[in-house]
């Protein structure tokens, strides 16, 4: 690999500015801002390293896809990832701003660097530095750059459904989320499910002043406040009859490979919490692997502002995601978290479902691990640790279920880029390191 | 009357143009906006009317003080309104813009046309009348008007206590919130009390994604929801221990009173809806004189704009104001909401108190109020209504108990008059016909 990885080395500056045209285009989807203009601009970028790319439109954002065939290849590796990123907000709580890549203590902070714009774009400079160098790829190669995964992949489902012999692979391979807490690269095997629903009450047809006209009105704050009040028990635990009864418990090998994944405290030291499992608990990457949860992410009713404002809301929200494991169903787990509102009395809210992945994984036993493995073994030149389920969702099951292929995630980016967050990071290291690792993964994949 | 009342019919375009001035100088107290140009803008026009004005400085927002003495008077009418206003936000469901103020049906809208500034500049224009047509004043007056209501009057305590010379008069006279429904001419002779707090829930030093790091961090939009959720039993009582303890029912004065008031079903029509008082539940005027309420203006905590996001918020917080009753302390009442919360188990809790008002009553028998009603009867031409109390809260205590006078309340802003909500508005019939019900009140508070 001494030609690649030399090639690589020449060239960091130039893929950094490529990178960075990349990273300066908003593409949020949850907010739809420019979210098709970058869809233009990573075409463009992928026919600059001789990817014939296309712009293919869905029910939603579009899908950036390209293909590279390789004259009497056996194997056909499909790379996934996504181009759209999550909402910049709180906005004053970034360091630099989000649309504006800035290097800081060899770092590259901005919104979409490792979610997942910095993760994915490493597998396009490989493929770029495998074709100077060498003319041809080991492999044939298909890329699928979707534009939705921050909303759940809306419609990706029907996408794949509806091109599953342009998308027929052997292997899926991407990079996103983070590495193991000190960095430590990481073969991810599976993900969580996820169910977002958002939970609406509702009053009068305006807000009103809570003294004068406060008594004739209902309050939809704390109708919210006692519906969501009866989802958990008093340990955190989901009350929603049948929550639990999919949940399948890690098995030998996935409890094996659980143990050997250390746990950092510096990582609770970073968040400012002191949160660490009591005797009896289970240990934490048990528990983010193998536990569902439900999680408010964002209450809004009324005034949030500064000071005083003396309202009746007639509005109140609660958008909710609940992380599912294998075997749950999100569409099952949909109709049991109305069903529980409906028995609970609170029929008159409003539920909508806003997005859902099924939970997935790829056995760790599998030989595409190994391959990456290897890979990362010349990439990172660490030993990397297999990971049965990361805590994140994406859409994997498309993947492993509706294609029916393998796939394995190897993240580039570090366990603290901030995805989701303000000052989302990866490291240059992490980057360039990332881009001999996929180049490495072609290589073996090839073997397999 | 005859004479001052064509002075004002003559003077209507000029009377709007001035009060339009003051409406487009926005001056939001809860967010520090033009608040001091306020107060220097008023001090002008009172100058420019003939009475002397100063902006006097408190601790927070200065007062505007005035004075204009008769000789030979026997009796010193003291004015009080305050010139700040409330946040105007949802700033999308204004019509107009709010500090554009804007003529439409009759209606001028616009932020503080109703609460307070059109209705104060209804005395000011009053007085102007009679300065003009007669030379002289029938009474002394004073003038305060403040800038810090719609932050619960933090500072006017401390000014009213340091200023008690300055400010000494027979009887105190305003005309804040709405008349009653059917726009009945209305004389209020006391407020409900509030306490204002907001309750704050934190967990990690920032947001996190829920999926990575969900498991390491604590919830304290949860744990909000569960603080909340004990404040309330199942039919909306408070159940903080001794809450209710100090509230006088009404006497028989007051319920006479209060059977007198009619309640037109068309302000519920007007709310978009039907929550009539159900057999044995006392009537809405009751309810909204005599009862304490505790009710939340705002619940934040993470992600409220469109779409998902998938994060644990680190940070939940609840604006909370409770309407009090007399003989409730807000001083206790807090101490019993912080102890509420503690012996609950959430003594983890940040609870600030934002601000309070207590409780104040002028009896409804008072000569203050026949002498507001033979005004109104002369302003408006109709027979006024008696409220021993409203629902909204303001410094009347300042007035009753500090200074130990008595004070009544004559709304000129029609009932739907939308405060702190979104097109906010006064009628113009209502401002002017105000002109002339307060020149028609000096002369019957000359003869108390």
């Amino acid at each position: 690999m001494q030609d690649i990885y030399a090639y690589i080395d020449q060239n960091r500056d130039r893929f950094l500015a490529e990178l960075f045209l990349l990273l300066r285009q908003p593409s949020v989807s949850a907010q739809s801002q420019g979210v098709a203009d970058c869809a233009e601009l990573l075409k463009r970028q992928m026919d600059d390293i001789g990817i014939p790319a296309r712009v293919l439109p869905t029910a939603g954002n579009p899908v950036v896809y390209g293909e590279l065939k390789c004259d009497g290849a056996n194997r056909t590796v499909l790379i996934y990832g996504h181009y759209d990123v999550q909402p910049a907000d709180p906005i004053e709580l970034w360091n630099s701003p989000p649309f504006e890549p800035t290097i800081r203590d060899g770092r590259i902070y901005g919104r979409g660097t490792g979610d997942n714009k910095g993760q994915f774009f490493a597998h396009l400079k490989a493929v770029e530095a495998i074709v100077k160098v060498r003319r041809t790829l080991p492999v044939n190669m298909k890329f699928l750059f979707e534009g939705e995964e921050e909303i759940s992949s809306r419609n990706l489902k029907g996408f794949i459904e509806s091109n599953r012999a342009l998308l027929s692979a052997d292997c899926c391979y991407c990079s996103d989320g983070g590495m193991h807490y000190g960095d430590q690269p990481t073969i991810v095997c599976g993900v969580r499910g996820i169910l977002y629903v958002e939970v609406c009450a509702t009053g009068a047809n305006r807000d009103v002043h809570s003294g004068n006209l406060g008594a004739y009105v209902p309050k939809p704050a704390w109708r919210l406040v006692h519906f969501l009040n009866t989802l958990l028990d008093e340990k955190g635990g989901v009350r929603v009859k049948g929550f639990y009864d999919a949940v399948l418990p890690p098995n030998d090998v996935e409890r094996e490979a659980i143990a050997k994944i250390p746990f950092d405290t510096q990582i609770l030291k970073n968040l400012g919490v002191s949160e660490e499992p009591r005797p009896g608990e289970p240990p934490f990457p048990e528990r983010v692997m193998f536990h569902p949860t439900m999680n408010i992410c964002g209450l809004t009713g009324g005034y949030g502002g500064p000071g005083m404002k003396t309202i009746v809301p007639h509005v109140a929200k609660a958008k909710i995601d609940m992380r599912l494991v294998v075997n749950q169903d999100p569409d099952d787990i949909f109709k049991k978290f109305t069903a529980h509102a409906r028995e609970h009395g609170f029929g008159d809210l409003t539920i909508e479902k806003l997005g859902e992945f099924y939970p997935s994984r790829t056995p760790i036993t599998h030989p595409l691990g190994k391959a990456a493995a290897e890979a990362v073994r010349k990439g990172f030149g660490r030993e990397p640790l297999f990971v049965p389920c990361m805590g994140g969702s994406d859409p994997d099951y498309l993947f492993t279920t509706v294609l029916g292929i393998p796939r394995v995630n190897v993240p580039y980016a570090p366990h603290d880029e901030n995805n989701h967050a303000p000052n989302e990071n990866i490291k240059l290291e992490g980057f360039f390191r990332g881009i001999k690792t996929t180049a490495a993964f072609l290589y073996e994949a090839a073997k397999l």
